[in-house]
């Protein structure tokens, strides 16, 4: 017997569409292994909304909104609806948010994750806007309600790392972690470790696609920094702001320096680091590092990432790879989904 | 309000003292992070067994047994019974197994597994015999009776292998797995990559422990072989025996083809590598591979191990680490056991 679980998804650029024809390609391997039927019920978009309560095909649903920009003329149209009209009609399990995020004030998502969970709806999120400055208020909202949140897109998509610390090290204390999390000033000193300059490496990451034109919240840290403070408020209980997160970026890093390192068997990375200090305090730092060779994330290479956990009772774990595009995301908000429902 | 899990060890040596101790360790953050009260409430040994429904003192009972190398004595103590015995008389939830393994027949675990979840417990085991042969028994055994069937401790111990697999890549489907699954193996070879010869490199492991004085197990593969049968089974429904496993061990290999390997910028693992062919089976074997420098697994150096997942939606995941010890055993028990009781 498979258990119905209705989803709304907020936000249907690459990500939700990405979301929305995974949910299609793996509804039989849902239902045979994991015994849910995911159905999604609505699509929370500027200008005009889905909702069909019985379900919306969505590999068409897809490729309709790819097709005209919106949702305007859709027979399941709602002209006039945003995502919080849609949570407000909607009867649903399930928000998938993946809205583009405005970094300072977390809308449009925060609204819609506290409508959700102030519903009782579980929330799987692949936008981290919400949870920088209010991942506290959400986790008890959640609690109080009996849902859950989610957040494995937001943190590194289809890497690995909140579900590693909170289920693969239960038990054990996290005492640091570190990580490689941001792909492309990753890309940028992997080039430059082979002799490259900044500003070519940088050049090409762009040609590649993997760097923004203005690539100032990777390369300067931004980004990183982020990533960090949430994973060390979700697996070290860190209360951090990414403002309080000590920041350095790779546009000073000289190529001398890169290459000298490279010479002494020391690789460049960027690195976020957060500690447990002797007052129980975490602090956190994002700077470029020349780690030794048997460090895990000096192997870490090109716009890949990784994350090393440091604990008490499991020593070193580290996890690296996963797929960065729009795809890995979408993966990562399906498996957020399926363990909302998983029995141990 | 905290839930009452009462748990009966089989098998007191290392592992099963280390997870006592670890039991007493870690109390508080049971009940404070997760919400279990974890109550040591009886031992399995030969000679004799312990039972006390109120809760033994884990510490207490550890140190009791190492300084006198049985129960005989203890105020607890039920003597002759073993753990079959106690299995039926005790009151708990569930079975941590830590008997010494028989890999052919896979008792006494065997039974002990299979009176368990008959009963309607949990098993977490850090035994895989009865495993190797019976996982897909034992596993409807356990759906049957509702009972969770941990095997983390088992699989590689504290690196985590089935849940990353099981719940970090849930939805992704696993189209192959290969592994450094042997610390011992993976010591000799990071040894001869540096010139040693293997016999002066197996030399040197068995001084520091690493190695058993017959290191047959290891350094022929057929450890790497269960390993990798054991989590084929779990993570891609398998259904492969050991003996189905090709296995080339590294005894044969000639200390100048590592040192070439090394030259070319390739390094020797003994890797174990499980693949979903077109058929639809799972095809596996162990044998040493010289690496690239760019697989993940290159850098596993020394008695570290390793695992690599390749997934149809999420790319490919490397996991890295995690301590050897019987005390990183124990805390894979601890987690699994933790894991039962998860609330999503």
């Amino acid at each position: 017997m498979s258990k119905r679980v209705r989803i709304v998804v907020c936000g249907f650029g690459r990500v939700g569409r990405a979301f929305a024809r995974l949910l299609g390609a793996k509804r039989a391997l849902a239902e045979r292994a994991h015994g849910v039927t995911l159905d999604l019920v609505g699509v929370g978009e500027l200008g005009a909304s889905l909702l069909r309560p019985h379900g919306l095909p969505p590999e068409e649903t897809a490729s309709f909104f790819e097709a005209r920009g919106s949702f305007a003329g859709h027979p399941d149209a709602r002209p006039g609806w945003q995502g919080l009209d849609l949570l407000r009609e909607a009867e649903a399990e399930v928000l998938v948010e993946t809205t583009p995020t405005d970094i300072r004030t977390g809308e449009p998502a925060l609204g819609h994750v506290r409508a959700a969970l102030g519903r009782g709806m579980h929330v799987a999120s692949a936008n981290k806007g919400p949870f920088i400055r209010h991942y506290r208020e959400l986790r008890e909202l959640a609690a109080k309600n009996g849902a859950a949140l989610k957040l494995s897109a937001a943190a590194a998509a289809a890497l690995p790392t909140l579900d590693v610390a909170q289920v693969c090290l239960a038990g054990a204390e996290i005492l640091a972690i570190e990580g490689v999390l941001n792909g492309t000033s990753n890309f940028i000193l992997t080039r430059m470790r082979t002799g490259q300059a900044y500003a070519e490496a940088l050049a090409e990451a762009q040609r590649l696609g993997i760097a923004e034109p203005d690539p100032t919240l990777d390369v300067e840290g931004y980004d990183t920094a982020n990533k960090l403070a949430l994973i060390a408020n979700v697996c070290m209980d860190a209360d951090l702001e990414p403002g309080a997160v000590e920041r350095t970026g790779i546009t000073g890093l000289a190529a001398e320096a890169v290459r000298a390192a490279a010479a002494e068997g020391r690789t460049y990375r960027l690195v976020g680091r957060a500690v447990r200090d002797g007052d129980g305090r975490v602090r956190a730092r994002v700077a470029p590092e020349g780690l030794p060779s048997d460090h895990p994330l000096a192997a870490v290479d090109g716009a890949e990432k990784g994350i090393t956990y440091t604990t008490d009772t499991m020593h070193r774990v580290t996890v690296v790879g996963g797929k960065s595009d729009p795809r890995g995301a979408a993966a990562a908000l399906l498996k957020d989904v399926l363990n909302v429902y998983r029995a141990s």
